[in-house]
C-alpha cells in the first residue's frame, strides 16, 4: 500500500506519526518513507510493506495529510501503475520535462572520438532545436580487444561543448559505479550547464550491483535499456531495482531483441511493447531505432527503415527517441554503419513530429468514448 | 534475366522467336514464357534461366518487342524487386485494387460459426464501406480434438451473404488442394458476386505441396502468412514457390513471430519488416494485428494495443489489415479473446485512415530529395 | 477413459455389447472402437469420449473381457502415457521390433541420387548387421529452385536394392498423401521384401492434412520429426493427430531446434527431451544427430560431434538413430556436408553400442530402489 | 603470435631481450609478457600483438629459450586452442587438478541458509569422497524483493565447515569486485584449508567490469557460466576478458539457454556444446544440470532427468558437474524445487562414474585410427 502525502504540507511530521500509530496495529507490516524532489513540489510517499493484504485503507485515507492511498497490486511496487493510480508519469530534470506531453530526440554519437565530431553533433542538435543528446564515453564491448571508449578523459570537453550549444541533457552509458563519480566531477568542473542522464545498457540489464548504484543516487535520472535477451518482465524488474533503491526518475528504453529468426535488421524491433510498458508502469518510454535496425537501408517509398521504426515507436506512445549519428560514419569507432549523418537530423525531427501529430490526433479521437473492448 | 515484352503487342510471337534465336547462342541457358492477365493489359515475361551470368542484355533490349530487361540479382526470381525494376506492385482482383495506393481492412470471423454471425459481420463491413473481409471455414488446429472448422458445408451461405452485402473479396484459409475446388464450386453455385483470396496459414508456410497447388491456379490470389517460427527469408522463399508455379498475385502477410522472450502479447509483433518486404519483393504487405497481439488490452491513452500495432503497420507502408471480429467473442469457437466487436469497426477504419494519412504525408516529404543515407 | 480388451478374446463382440450398455447410462459419452494388429496379438481398445469425468471405472473393469481400464489424464489421449498405464511402448513392423529393448541405426542417404550410391549404402548397412536404413526420394526444399528429389521414379531400384541387402525397413519422407500410394505400388512391384517407415519432416510437422493421411493408413509406421520451430507440446499434439486417425505405430524423432543463439551447430541439439517424450507418451524415441549437428567437426578427443550427440541421445534412452551417409559427400545433392562416409558406419555402430551398454548399466542400478526425488 | 618460453629457464631475461630485438624490426607490433604459475613449473608466454600477419615465426622459433611458437588464428587469443597448440588444458588449484583427466562433482547449496544445512551438505560431500562443492552467499535475483543471499556474514562458518570436511574447493558466485575481497578476508581468517573458485553467473556474463575484476587477480580460479540469452561466441569472448586481464584459470560452465520453444525443462540443455568449447578453447568444461533442467522429474526407466543430462554432459567430455542439493528443498530460499537430497549424492556420483567410464572407453577406441571425416 502506498500513501501519497499532500505536497509541501507543514504538518507532514504529524502525518507520519499518525501513520506510524495506525501501522503499529498490524503485525508484520512495516513502513518506509520515500522523499522525492518533484519539479514544483517536494513529495513524500509512505510505503507499507509486508502482510498488507488485510490492512484496510480507509483509516489512512481519512488522515488530513494523506492525499491518496494506492493499493499495490503488481510486483512493480515502485514503478508500477496501480489500480486507481493518479500519479503523473515522468519527471523534470535540468529544465527538461520527461513526461508524456513532450517528444524528445536524443541524437548523438554512439562513441565519442574527437572534439570536432562532438562539437559538430551538438551544433546539429542546436540547429534542430533539441535540448537532448547522447554521447558514449564508456563502451562495453563484446570482445576485450575492441575499442572500449575514451572514458573519463573526454568528459570535460564533451560537457563543455554540450553546455555551449544549449544541450541540457546528455544520455551517457555507465558500466560501473565509479563512472557516476567521474561524471559528477566533470560536470562540476565544467560549470554544470548541461546535465547527464545515466544510461544502463542492455548487457548490464541484470547487473544488479550497477542498478543499485544508479538507484542510490538521485542527482541523475536513468535511461534503462531493456535486456535484449531477457523477458520484458525481467527488464521491468530490473528497472524496479533502480527505483526501489530510491531513484524513481527512470526512462525505459526499448531497443530491439535478439531472436532466432534471422532478422533482416540487427534486432527484432520490439516497439509494440510501448503501450505495454505505459500500461504496466509509470515510466516514460524511449525507443532506440539505431540499435534495433542497425545498418540503415531505404524503403522503396524513399524513407529509411530507421525512420520507419521511429514512427512506429511514436504512434504507439513513445516520447523519447535515441538515435546514433556520426559526421563520418566510416570513421566511427563503434557501430558506424547504423549512424545517420548530422544533415539528416532536421528531416528526422520533422518526420518524428508528423508521427507525433498523428498519434495525438488518434488519442484525441479516443477521449470521451472508450473502445468497446 | 527477365525480358518484359511490350503489352498487347500483335507481334509478340515474332518477338518470342527473336528471343529464342538469341538464347540458342548461349549454352546452358533456357527460356520460360510467363503470361499474366493484368488489370488493363495482357503481359508476357520471358525468363532466362541457367548460366545467364555471361549473357549480355543489350541484344535483348534492342528487340522492338521488348519493353525492359531486368537482371535478376536475388534468389527471388519471380517475386523479387530487382535492380532497375520498374514493374508495378500488386494486382487487381474482382474489382479491387491490391496495389500500393489503396488501404484495405479485411475484417471478419476467424472461424465461421452461424449464418447470423456471418451476416452481422458482412453488414458491419458494408456499413463501414469495406469491400474486403475474412472468414475461416477450414481451421488447422494444434490439437486433433479442437474444433476444425465447418468446412465446405458453410461456403454457400457465407458467399451468398458476402455477395448480398457488397463484399467483393473474402480472405479464406485453405489447408489442402481440394479446398480450392470446393471454394470454386461454391462460388459458381452462388453466382460469384463475391470472390475469394486463398489464405495460406502460418503452420503451412513450408507445406510446399500446398504452395504449389495454390500457385498452379490463377483464378484466386493468395494471402500468404509468414511462418511464425521460420526466418523472413524462408518465408519469402515460400512465397516464391507460389509465384514460380505461375501465380504472381500474392499478398504477403506479417502476423507476429514466436520468441523466447515471454512476450506480453500473443506473439512478438514483426511489423518493422514491412519496409523490408517492400524493398526485397514486389508484393503488397498485409499486417494481422489480431494474431500478433492476441487478447486485447487498452493502453492508458485509451487506445487498444490491437489498434496501436495496426497503426505501426500502416505508417511503415502496409496496405492491408487483417482483423478478427466476432459479434459475441465469448461464444467464438476459435480465438475469441482476440476478436473485436463489429461496433468497433468504424473506429478502427477511422484510426487506420488517420495513420495512412500520416504515412502519405511522410512519403511526400521524402520525394524529390532523398535521404543522405 | 480407455478400455483395453483381453487379446484374441472369442467373446469380444459380447464385451463390446456389454460396454455399450454401460455407456448408454451416461449422457454425453460416446464410445469409439480401435483395432490394432500387434506383433503377436490382435488388440482392441474402446475409447470413451465426451463427458467422462463422472463415469466410474469399476463397472467396466469388472467385465470379464476387459483387461485394463486407463483413465486418460492428459491431452494426448492416444499416444499419452496415462497414470497406471501398463501398455507396452513401440510396435513390430516387417520383422523389426521398435520397442524399448532394441537399438536401431537408420543409416542412409538424405537424397537418393544414383543406383550405385544407394547400393553402396545398403551394402554398408548389411556389413554392419543393420536391418534399417533411410533414403530420401521426396525432398521438401526451402527454395523452389533447389533439387526436389528424384520422386517416384527411383523407388523401384531403391526397394530392390534394399531387399537384396536384407534391409527390412527404409525410413522415407513423404510430403503428400499420393506419395504413400506411390510407395505402396513400388513395394508391391518389387516383391515387398523390404518395408517403409513413412517419415513426416520437420517442415510438415503441422501440416495436419498430411498427418491425417499417414494416420488413416495402418500399413506403414510413421517416423514423425518434431517441428524445429514449435514447442515440444505442439509437436506431440501433431503426433496425436496421426494416432487419433487410427495409426498408433509412431516413432518420435528429435532433430534439433532453431534458436536465436547463433548455434555453433546447425541446430541446438534437443536430446535432453528424450526422457520427457518417454515420460509423457508411449512412443519410442529416435534422434537425428546429422540434422542437429550439421557439418561434422571432430573434438580434440578424436570423436566427431555427430558421434558425441548420438551418445547423448542413447544414454538418455533413445532407441533409434537416424544418420546421413554418402559415399561421396561433395557430390551429394542435399546436405552433403553433414554426411558421414559408409566406411565410418562400423565405428558408429560400435560407439552406439558402447553408449547403449552404459545406459543399460545405469538403468539396472536404478531398479529396485527408486531415487529419493 | 604467442611465444612459449622454456619453463624455469635461468636465461629467460636473455630470451626476452632477444625477442624484443626481433620485435623492434617490425613496425606496429608490440610484445606483452604473461607469467603463469603452473602446477609444477613457472611459465612465461610472450604475446606479440598488432600487425603480426607479416611477421615470420622462424626467427623466434630458433631462439634457444623459446619452446614453441603458436600462431593465433582465432579471436580468442588467450583462451583459444590454436593450430598446432600443444599446451595442456586446465590448471591446479589448492591441490585439485582441473584438467581433462579428472571428473569433479561440485555438489552444494544454491543459497546458503543455516549452518546445519551447510554442515550436512559438506558431510555428504566427504562421505562421497568429493573435494569440491558449491555454496551461494551472494544471490543475484530477478526481483529486488526476492532473497538476496546472506552475503559476507556467512562466509566464516561456511569456510570453517568446508575445511573441517576436507572440501578443498567451494564454487561461489560473486557479483561485485568487493565480494572477492570479502572472500579473501574470510578465507584468511578461517585458516584457508579450503579454497574458492569464483563463480560469474549467467546474468553477469557480459558485466565486463566484473569480468575484469576477477581477471585482475590470480589467487582464485573462475567458474564462468555462459550467458543464457547470448551466443556461445559472445560467452567465449566474455571468458577471454577474464584471461586477457591475466587470469587463465577458468572453467567454462554450460547451464542451458532460454529459447522460444516452451521448453519442458527450465531451460534448453546445451550440453552438445561441450565438444565445441573443448575444440575452440583450452578451457575445461563444467555442466550444470540443475539450472538446465530445473525441477526434477523421473523418466520411466527410473532415472531422474537431472541425472540423464548429467550423463549427456559427461559422455561429451565435460569434467565438472555443478549440482544443487538441499537437505530440505521445501525450505530452500532459492531454487528449492530443483535441489536433490544429500542422500541422492552417492547415486549421482556412481552414475557419473558409469558415464565417465563409457566416455573413456569411447575415446580409447578412437585413438590411433582417426575417423574418416
Amino acid at each position: 500500500m502506498i500513501l501519497i502525502l499532500r505536497p509541501d504540507q507543514p504538518a507532514s511530521s504529524t502525518t507520519l506519526a499518525e501513520i506510524e500509530a495506525l501501522v503499529r496495529e498490524h503485525e508484520g507490516v512495516e513502513m518506509r518513507v520515500h522523499q522525492f524532489e518533484g519539479s514544483r513540489h517536494h513529495l513524500t510517499e509512505v510505503h507499507l510493506v509486508g502482510q498488507t493484504a488485510a490492512v484496510p485503507s480507509d483509516p489512512f485515507a481519512l488522515l488530513p495529510g494523506v492525499l491518496q492511498v494506492v493499493r499495490v497490486t503488481t510486483r512493480y511496487r515502485m514503478i508500477g501503475r496501480h489500480a486507481s493510480d493518479r500519479r503523473p508519469v515522468g519527471f523534470h530534470y535540468n529544465g527538461v520535462d520527461f513526461g508524456l506531453d513532450h517528444l524528445h530526440v536524443l541524437a548523438g554519437l554512439c562513441a565519442v572520438d574527437t572534439p570536432e565530431h562532438v562539437d559538430r553533433m551538438f551544433a546539429a542538435c542546436q540547429e534542430s532545436g533539441l535540448e537532448t543528446s547522447r554521447m558514449g564515453a564508456y563502451k562495453p564491448r563484446t570482445s576485450p580487444y575492441d575499442f572500449q571508449g575514451l572514458g573519463a578523459s573526454c568528459l570535460p570537453w564533451v560537457f563543455e561543448s554540450a553546455g555551449r550549444h544549449g544541450v541540457r541533457v546528455v544520455a551517457m552509458e555507465v558500466t560501473d559505479a565509479r563512472h557516476v563519480d567521474e561524471i559528477r566531477d566533470a560536470l562540476e568542473r565544467t560549470g554544470n550547464a548541461t546535465g547527464v542522464m545515466l544510461q544502463v545498457g542492455t548487457r548490464n540489464a541484470q547487473n544488479f550491483e550497477l542498478l543499485k548504484a544508479v538507484g542510490q543516487q538521485r542527482e541523475f535520472p536513468v535511461l534503462f535499456k531493456r535486456g535484449m535477451g531477457i523477458t520484458l518482465e525481467e527488464s521491468l524488474n530490473a528497472a524496479e531495482y533502480i527505483a526501489s533503491e530510491g531513484n524513481p526518475n527512470i526512462v525505459f528504453c526499448l531497443r530491439g531483441v535478439k531472436t532466432h529468426l534471422g532478422d533482416p535488421h540487427r534486432n527484432l524491433v520490439d516497439f509494440a511493447h510501448v503501450p505495454v510498458v505505459l500500461r504496466q508502469t509509470r515510466l516514460p518510454v524511449c525507443v532506440d531505432p539505431s540499435h534495433s535496425v542497425g545498418r540503415g537501408a531505404v524503403a522503396p517509398d524513399g524513407i529509411p527503415d530507421i525512420f520507419h521504426v521511429t514512427g512506429q515507436g511514436i504512434v504507439a506512445g513513445a516520447t523519447s527517441v535515441l538515435v546514433d549519428f556520426h559526421p563520418s560514419p566510416a570513421k566511427a569507432l563503434c557501430d558506424g554503419p547504423q549512424a545517420l549523418l548530422p544533415e539528416d537530423l532536421p528531416r528526422l525531427v520533422a518526420y518524428a513530429r508528423t508521427m507525433r501529430a498523428a498519434y495525438e490526433a488518434a488519442v484525441e479521437s479516443f477521449q470521451g468514448e472508450p473502445a468497446g473492448l
